[in-house]
């Protein structure tokens, strides 16, 4: 099996990490580095998405008034990479608390951006997102997405449900996502990111193997749990931190028939407007990925 | 390097995973099963355990009569293993919330008894721990701790800083104890983990720089936050997370003098009563670890 698969990947595929990888990123695509405004970036990209209206692109709310529904949060930053899972649940989380015209800068990892000095500061193991609120710095996307819910409650959508079961599921989904992210990077990465000399097939095939039973896994929670989001009726902390991660496997061709559960769940969050709004705009520039996921 | 420092280890130091792992036990040392309570265990071994006064551990509080400084939590079960850093996570915040007379069953990885029918009905990636309170089942550690404080937030120590400063850094350490868990398993695990055929003394180097580098990180971050514990002056959900790992790092042989500020939050948290309380049995009777990393 080795050579097959994850060697036909074009480049801009293999944007699909951030933080929880140990990788340098040589074989990435170039994507132009760019500090460009959010809504800009996306007016001009998005063919369905939900802009954000000149009034709150122009519009500087004096001292002591306060939005109800959004906030401009300039003393954020966020220095991200188009396609990483890890970025794009910072994003979504920003966009559901109506956290509206942060800072942000679009990296190249083909550039090994990520590497550059201005990211090692904030982020010293040279990865993305490097994310900080005022001086407060996180970069870890799980602990950017619990302290902005901390932080904002009352604004945008609740993302911890109160309900006891649906906050258990919530937290236990969530962080079971770790697990198929883990085990989704593993089986994409394992040609580029294993030395020549070191690769073996029987290596390929397990990975493939644990992949496959923690996907079934999933599609199994989806037919048990209903309401229609990972914990129930609510979306929630575990969709935005694992959607990117199921969204990236179907980009990476796995069946849709066999995985009716998951399919429709990956199919109907496509519209939600925090998801479309921060969509990786290298995937619309390609909408296909390598169907390196086919037979699973 | 092949075969050098893990083959010694004695079977007993293997057990020091749980969720967060992909593998099976097989080389685990024998641990009768036994279900007995927490205070009986613990009475008979620590000797200077915060025992549980046989008031509480008797004591059935009337309907509608809540204890403020503790709870009879006969409503949750716990599954674990000996040495495990994530059963112990759970194991210390139960202390920290004051949870006490849980159900508990301290479970064999020898036996493969993290296999068995009893663990998958709960857990079914076959992984201890296997944790639920009522019907809701949580067995990510990182995702009962959450559970735990979120539900009992006013009960025992609080786990949750309410400080912005202290609470962006408790989630940014908590989310990379992962990554730090994850390095430290990858280097001890590596010869009875990988296959005898796929086995390379480049990818055990490259392992090693990989620990050293994220172990060097964390003696830093210890060096510039004051104030004791790994989110400031408040011990935290960050520490019942982390804890386990930096203290398993250390009894496999970390140098002490050469890592000053972790060896220091390593042995005065030794001595905290959650710690203590749930001290894992096995290390009880095999105070030192092998010195695999004493070259780190």
């Amino acid at each position: 099996m080795r050579g097959q698969g994850v060697s036909h990947l074009s480049r801009l595929e293999l944007q699909i990490l951030g933080d929880n990888t140990k990788m340098g990123w040589g074989l990435l695509a170039p994507i132009r580095s760019q500090t460009v405004s959010r809504s800009l970036l996306y007016n001009r990209r998005l063919p369905h998405s939900s802009f954000t209206p000149y009034f709150f692109q122009h519009f500087q709310p004096p001292s002591g008034l306060t939005l109800p529904s959004e906030t401009m949060a300039k003393d954020m930053t966020l220095l991200w990479g188009s396609g990483s899972p890890p970025c794009w649940r910072v994003m979504i989380a920003l966009e559901e608390k109506n956290l509206k015209g942060y800072n942000h800068k679009l990296l190249s990892f083909d550039k090994k951006e990520h590497k550059s000095e201005e990211v090692m500061k904030m982020n010293p193991r040279g990865q993305l997102p490097a994310f900080k609120h005022g001086d407060k710095v996180l970069n870890e996307s799980y602990a950017a997405c619990l302290y902005l819910e901390n932080q904002f409650k009352s604004q945008g959508n609740k993302l911890i449900p109160d309900c006891p079961a649906e906050l258990a599921l919530m937290y236990q989904r969530m962080l079971e996502g770790l697990t198929l992210h883990q085990k989704m990077i593993d089986d994409i990465t394992y040609n580029w990111k294993v030395p020549e000399g070191e690769k073996h097939d029987s290596a390929v095939k397990r990975i493939r193997e644990s992949l496959t039973a923690e996907i079934k896994l999933w599609e199994g929670y989806l037919q048990k749990t209903s309401g229609g989001f990972l914990a129930g009726k609510t979306f929630s902390l575990a969709d935005v931190c694992v959607y990117p991660t199921i969204f990236t496997i179907f980009r990476f061709g796995l069946c849709e028939e066999r995985y009716p559960k998951l399919a429709a769940y990956y199919n109907r969050l496509k519209d939600r407007p925090s998801i479309k709004a921060s969509w990786p705009p290298t995937w619309l520039e390609n909408p296909r990925g390598e169907d390196i996921m086919k037979d699973i």
